[in-house]
Order: structure tokens, then C-alpha cells, then sequence
């Protein structure tokens, strides 16, 4: 899959104010593929003959998709930026998406899309904290 | 306007952990109108004829409309709590909205969408605040 | 609970093209208010302990809660109006409404959260309808 | 970019009701990438000089990236299937996203993040309107 985000980004019509591109691009993308990861993780946990051991971990993906979802389209909106907002909304996003690494994590070794799932938890975990670093 | 947000709660089969409702109810009400108004905002801002003074509050509204969805939506779930998820998300709607607050309030002598948004966004900041002080 | 909705309605800046404001509002709040009740509805679900029979309820309710979040988006817009848009995803929220009412109502002897859900439901599905009707 | 939709599509743990899994696939990416690229080129429009003449615009993509956001979610969820609620969700985001690629496409020789965004609307139609067609 492309998606069009650095494409969208280089054409952005005014003062992008030295944020670091690639590091953003990487961040967006990277909300993009969690929360679909995690909305179909939720899914797929769902229909696990063991659910009843999986209701915390469908509970954590939806709050990850959600969270991701906010989370990317915030970082795609450039136009009267907000430090204070970008760097609370990145926060919650990390620690969410630890949240779900962890408890997708701990069942990886049981289902494939868990150890999936929390794979694309991590990485957006890493990207939002280097973003937020990129910051200053 | 009746949710059901105090009568869903009533019914949830499980413990609640000692969560204050009649707080987390607030909460969760106040992220619901407060997105609603600032998705409306957003919109009336786009129809002034004064919409090129007005971009830095449509995109806060957007950022704002997201993030109290995303919040009623965490706030909503109470299976497989997670007290690091709930306060970081609770952080970034505060913040979100108090940022709205500003931005609405800056235009409210001169446009009433914005200071009714303003209004809803001071409610949602303080609903947050209290919440975040009553999980201890 | 009060939203600002039928404030915000009121500051709109442009013509509303004669839209029929209080089914207009109507459908906003049910539409609010009906994806509340279905996220809280799914997570009671995930704690009852007959988790495993309520897997098409939870996710129903998922579906329900994102179609009826956007469709009162979609609504709080005016500028820029496009009839196609606006009766196509009140069609998709009538019938994902429907559906999580029949769902949610099966259960609804069982489990209150259902009822209420159902309710929420019904009266989102009939607001729809109405706005359709209106709409001409 | 690389999202993990093909790869939890394959291991979801239940019958997929002979779906076809690479339109399905497609159509979840398509989504997915519209809804970033909506909410980027709405921002983009923001902060163009003409903004006044771009209302329009920012609007349909606003709607754009609601309605592709909750395609993609119910499109990754299987469990408990309703082909009803997905045949009419697909109908809203195709011709939702013909609206916008319309709209986009009636700025793209200007502005170039209009040109990408509507490539995007319009591969995210036609993904759309496959799909509804496998479905038979």
C-alpha cells in the first residue's frame, strides 16, 4: 500500500516551521497502519474460541485504534500549529500504543495477530517518541 | 438532548473500580457536545466572509472535535482499565480543549458560534481536570 | 445532558438552503447519542460472562458507534452542502441502526445495557429516516 | 508505507464467507489513504491565500476522511457480518469520495495537493465500487 503523505506534505503551501519530515511522515504512517492493525486485531480476538481471556486486549486495540486515528490526523494538519497540542496528543498516543504492545505482546506466541498487532504498536510507539524528541 | 450515558453506566456488569460516576458522566458528556460544537464551529468559521482571519480556529477546532471523540470513546470503556491510558488521553483533552477555549475566546466578541464553542470547550477542559484529579 | 447543538445551528453564518432545522437537530443528538450507548454497549458486552454469544452484538455495536460518530459530523456541516453525500450516509446509518437495534434488541431481555442500546438505536434509525424524508 | 492489512486479514481465526480478499485488502488501503490525504489537503486549503474559494473543498474533505475513516474500520472487522450495513457503507464512501474527487479535481490545476487528493478520492471510488460488486 502507498498512502499519499509525504506527497501531501511536500505540497504544503505554507511554512512547514523546521519540523523534521521524514520523522512526521514516519509518524503518520505509522498511525495509519496501528489503528488498522489494531481495529482488525480487536476483530480477530473477537472471534478466538478463548475471547473470554481476550476481553482486555480487544478493549486495548480499540482504544489504540481510536487514539491512532486522532493522533494522525492531528499530525496531518499544519496550518496554526500548537506545540502544546502535538506533544500531549503524541504523548497519549505513545503510551497507548505501549499499552497495547504490551498486552497484544503478551499473547503473540498464542496468535499471529497479536504478535502482528503489536509489532505495529511498537513501531508507532517508537515513532511518536521520536518525533516528540525531534521537537526540541 | 438525553444520552444515556449515566444509565449505559449503571448497567455495566462488571466492578468500576471505584471511579467517581457522577465525574466520569460529566466527563463523558462534555466530550460529546464539546466535539459536536467544535465540528459545527469548524463549519460556520468556513462560511464568514472573514474565513481567511480565521484558519488558526478551524484547525483547532478540528484537532479539538477529534480528540473529545476519541476521549468519550476511551472514557466509555471500562473492561481491562488502564489508569496510564485513561490519564494520558484525559491530559491531551484538556489541553486540546483549553487551546480551543483560547482560540473560540479570542473570537467570541465578534462571532456567537465562537463563544458558544469557547463556552463547551472550558466545560470539557474543567470536566477533564476533574477528573484527572479525582483517579487519585 | 445538554449539547450546543441547536445553539450552534442558530449562529450559522450562511443560508441553510431550507433544511428543516429541528429534524436536522434531532438527528444530530440521536446520532451523538446513539454512538455513545453502542461503545458503551460492546464493552459491557466484553464483561459479561457469556462473552462468547455476544461477539456479533460487540461488533455491530462497534460499527454502529463509527457510522453514527461520522453522520453527525457530516450533519454539523452545511457549507458547501452536497444532497448525494448527506442522503447516502444517513441511508448507511438507517441501516447500520437498524441492524445494531435487531442485534442489540435480541439481547435485550438478558442484559439492560442491551435495551437501552436498542432504544438508542431505534430512535437514531428513526431520526434518520425522518431527515431523509424531509430532505425531499 | 507498508500496513499489516494483508497480513491480519490472513489470520483471522474464522471463516471470511468467500470474500475476495485482495479487493477487500485494496479497498481497506484505499480508505485508509484517502482519509490521510482528505485531512491533509483540507489543512493544505487552509493555508492557501484563496481560502475563501476553497470552502467547498475543505468541507467535502472533511466529510471524505470521516466517511473513508469508518469505511475502513467496518471493512476490517468480519465477525458477525451484515452485508447489508456493508453494502450500504461502501455506497456512502463511493459516492462520498466521487463528491470529492469532483471537487478536488476542479482545483487539481491549481493546487497541487487538490491533483493528489483526488487521485486518491478517485482510486478509493473505484475501490469502493469493485468491492460492492464482488460482493454479488
Amino acid at each position: 500500500m502507498t498512502t499519499a503523505t509525504k506527497d501531501m506534505l511536500a505540497t504544503y503551501p505554507a511554512d512547514l516551521g523546521g519540523v523534521d519530515r521524514e520523522k512526521l511522515t514516519e509518524c503518520i504512517d505509522a498511525c495509519v497502519a496501528c489503528a488498522q492493525a489494531c481495529t482488525a486485531c480487536a476483530d480477530a480476538c473477537l472471534s478466538e474460541g478463548m475471547v473470554g481471556e481476550l476481553t482486555k486486549c480487544i478493549r486495548t486495540n480499540m482504544d489504540c485504534a481510536d487514539v491512532c486515528d486522532t493522533t494522525a490526523s492531528v499530525l496531518s494538519r499544519h496550518t496554526g500549529y500548537d506545540a502544546n497540542v502535538t506533544r500531549a496528543v503524541l504523548q497519549a498516543c505513545a503510551t497507548t500504543c505501549k499499552a497495547c504492545a504490551d498486552e497484544c505482546g503478551s499473547h503473540a506466541g498464542t496468535h499471529e495477530h497479536c504478535r502482528i498487532c503489536a509489532e505495529a504498536c511498537r513501531n508507532c510507539e517508537r515513532a511518536c517518541n521520536e518525533l516528540i524528541a525531534s521537537l526540541g
